[in-house]
């Protein structure tokens, strides 16, 4: 037999990635990814080609056995790994992508009666029709004073389990009536591998509203909607597993997909940001993980429990047992620098190696402050620290001399501001941040980096691995499997990151720091309460658009 | 013997156009253009290819010259008009475009002596170097508490009289000396059709500081630079001529030069934009006329005298004799929108129309508000009302479902609202402003002009003439000529408008009054002192290039 290895399972938006890790030192010894057969379903339901409303994103939850029968056996052969020496599986996945079950598991858009009903199929993450749901449990929790509502920073959003949860009671009752459990896709996938059922505390406190051991109260429910007031009691409520504990044993029915030996550890669902923390061995209190990629996610482990003003939410043993895992967001990154390349340059930037590289180059030979703008990155609202989702992008000091890469570069500095922000909210509520470590794709933009590093003047680190995700759920398998004590340990010999990469530059800090003085002043403007128009230009956008779609109809 | 005609000649930046218009009803028989030789020297000098500075333009005289030998006698052919017929010429020029010379009007620059000095050249309107002398000019006045000085709205420009006089007289000892006369080329033009050289009451006023008779003193002007106190006695003060007089006969060498007949009347020099005012028919106080191009000009008749903040100056009979003549401006309008398109639109938008056609049309689809967007137009700085080059533009709302055709349509609004801001300040200074006429390129944007009647809830006229500034010489012409008695009565018989030919919509009236509301809001700030950031990032932005050019040295 060879040395002890094991399988991290990481399912995306549209595909999943598995990857075989050596236990001994974290080696990724081999991968392979499947990309869902039915992707992402937002314009047709596939049996019936029922048309979806906006905002709808649904899947098939047989795309993700699907990677357990292809991505697995393709990894294995890839690392040319022997499945014996497999110790233990587990996997990440997409946070509050939920799936309606019956009581033994069975997604309810795998009966006959609901195969047609698009509430009984899986609500991506990323499905934002629960918006007027949303906005009732704030406004109500606001008026009640729920003392929750502050770990999440002031605000539930839609995406989440109760939002969800409430639009399938109100516009569903029949698929409701019939749903026995209200399941984390993170969960249900271990279901699958495991036969068991066990609620990972990770997206139960994150995206359940689990604190201190309660939901939100029946009280609380009833008022929101009659009826409502059991949605904890009869569908959600679950005894709960642990992170990096061993779930349950692997299936023979699962290692007949996998290629896996029956019985080895399966541990307890993750989310993808989270298990990157350990992949970047970033489980010690003030290690904060940014991982940059459309949107960026903060994790990090405090050692104690704080209010922090616009975090995403706080739960105690969120990322690693015994600490309290903190998690901030903002809502648009390399989106917004996708969108500007896709909507705002002109055609003499084409450039063999690409626009935003061709735009990185021009932008580097600046010096700072030489394009005489700064902008607003909100183009996707702003998650932390305002949350607000009624917030737009701003870009000030334009003239006729502006070109499209002084533009590119205000926006990736007005990302590197938004950053800061953050960071310097959790130093203020007394959190605070001693490391800065990015993981994901924007890693690989070196002026992007630096400007980082300039601007939060703070040495940044990076992580070792490109798949962070999988990696890190190989680091909970092996926890799971025994094979190491615990997840510090673990990520301490599987985990790899490469430290103060890139040096704050004192000259570049100084002159980022009036630069940030400015982002600051008209951050508080247009955020808070200075000058509301954004909320105005919004809702009048939303008014038209209404009426012309009204008229249309 | 035919119809008596006059001939009107429009000298703009880079060609002079000739029209030949008949004096009974206006009708533009014939018209030809003759482009610069020299076109615009903004990088060297022909005489001895010796490089210019940036900000520099100047041009060379014969070139006028070349206007009257060859478009002239074009535009009579095109006419097919007997030169008999011809009973007068006028001219208009862009103003302070300088032009030095000896006592009897040759310029300096056609002295072998200085034809490799550019000091002895013309200097253009745009000819920007003379800012440092402006500035001190500005500071001075305001020091001394000057009382012409709100008779400019707070600013003397660098491109006027005295600011390109001080740098001549600082930079060029040699050429200062030599020069007689400091003699914009709107009557230098004349004094080649006459031999005598009158000095046109209007830019005397407007560019020259001539208000109540009196120019600046020699006290202030030996505060300002020793030496330079005789500047006025010895190099710029002449009698005056006042607009629509006759300033002379054609001479002999003219009549020869244009193919016209010796001794006609030949009008007093004027101003592009002031001619235009009877062009349009808009010689009764609250008229406006907007001359709408790569800028805006707007010119208005007023009763009584008022101090206007932010116009650039008011000039009595600077447009019709007996009438207070107002000038206003906005920096930058068409060639926000010309920067927009070669700068921020993508490949996607081009289109056999051209891609202005297609923004506009797309644009044109919306309904206001839609777009989610409000800008300030301040790319070019900000002219009237706020008087402050240092400033630049903003856009609010931008978010990934922004498109070009958003953008395109926010700054089309706001240059409008910029026009607001400007009448409601004539209006708010006892100079009521009752109609809006557009003359100008941007006039055959039918988008546009419906924007800015809803926007200024005016109905907007329309010049009849695409050639505006060469019928309103035609039309000083006539009277110069005795074939009108005054302005008034052939502007009635000569100039054309098309009368109200946008109606405000009142529900788009409404709809703009709140997003003009917010653009007030956003223009206050950014340029009433909320928040200075934009002169901030401009000191940075110079600041930082000054130092990446000394690096480079």
């Amino acid at each position: 037999m060879g040395e002890p290895l094991t399988v991290g399972v990481d399912y995306g938006t549209l595909s999943g990635r598995a990857v075989v890790v050596r236990v001994a030192d974290g080696a990724e010894l081999g991968s392979a990814v499947f990309e869902y057969p039915h992707g992402v379903l937002d314009e047709t339901l596939p049996a019936t080609g029922r048309a979806l409303p906006p905002e709808w994103a649904l899947q098939v939850p047989a795309d993700y056995v699907g990677v357990l029968r292809n991505a697995v056996p393709a990894a294995l052969r890839d690392a040319g790994a022997d499945a014996a020496d497999v110790v233990g599986i587990a996997t990440d996945f997409t946070a509050c992508t939920m799936v309606p079950t019956t009581a033994d598991g069975t997604p309810l858009c795998e009966l006959p009666e609901f195969e047609g009903n698009p509430h009984a199929y899986v609500k991506l993450w990323k499905h934002h029709s629960a918006q007027p749901q949303a906005v009732r449990i704030n406004e109500l929790a606001r008026t009640r004073g729920e003392k929750w509502l502050p770990r999440y920073g002031g605000l539930i959003s839609s995406e989440w389990e109760f939002a969800k949860g409430l639009e399938l009671f109100e516009e569903a009752p029949d698929v409701y009536a019939a749903m026995r459990h209200w399941v984390e896709a993170a969960d249900w996938i271990v279901w699958q591998l495991t036969g068991t059922y066990v609620r990972n505390a990770c997206t139960a406190g994150y995206k359940g509203i689990l604190q201190d051991g309660q939901y939100p109260s029946r009280d609380f429910l009833r008022e929101l909607a009659p009826g409502f007031e059991s949605f904890v009691a009869d569908k959600l409520e679950h005894p709960l597993g642990q992170l990096g504990s061993r779930a349950g044993s692997l299936t023979a029915e699962a290692a007949a997909w996998t290629g896996l030996p029956e019985g080895i550890a399966v541990a307890v669902g993750n989310v993808d940001a989270h298990v990157t923390a350990p992949a970047a061995q970033a489980v010690e209190p003030g290690q904060m993980v940014a991982i940059m990629g459309t949107s960026t996610c903060h994790v990090m482990n405090g050692a104690e429990l704080r209010e922090v003003p616009g975090m995403c939410g706080v739960v105690e043993g969120g990322i690693v047992a015994g600490l309290w895992g903190y998690e901030a967001g903002q809502s648009g990154v390399g989106d917004i620098f996708g969108w500007f390349v896709e909507h705002g340059v002109p055609a003499a930037y084409a450039h063999p190696d690409g626009v935003h590289e061709h735009l990185t180059r021009l932008a580097a030979q600046q010096e700072i402050g030489e394009h005489g703008l700064v902008a607003l990155d909100w183009h996707s609202g702003n998650r932390s620290v305002l949350v607000d989702h009624e917030l737009s992008g701003v870009i000030v000091g334009q003239t006729l001399a502006t070109r499209a890469q002084d533009v590119y570069r205000a926006l990736l500095e007005a990302t590197a501001f938004g950053t800061r922000k953050i960071i310097e909210t959790f130093n203020a509520a007394g959190v605070p941040v001693t490391e800065l470590i990015i993981a994901g794709g924007l890693t690989k933009n070196a002026l992007l980096m630096q400007i980082y590093a300039d601007v939060t003047n703070l040495p940044l680190s990076v992580i070792g691995s490109a798949q962070g995700p999988a990696l890190g759920s190989a680091i909970h398998a092996a926890v799971a499997a025994g094979a190491h004590a615990d997840i510090r340990t673990a990520a301490a010999a599987m985990g790899s990151v490469q430290r103060a990469v890139y040096q704050p530059v004192p000259a570049h800090v100084a002159a980022y720091d009036e630069l940030y003085a400015e982002y600051t002043q008209l951050h508080d403007y247009f955020g808070r309460g200075g000058n509301d128009v954004m909320h105005r230009l919004a809702a009048r956008r939303r008014a038209v658009s209404q009426a012309v779609a009204k008229g249309q109809s």
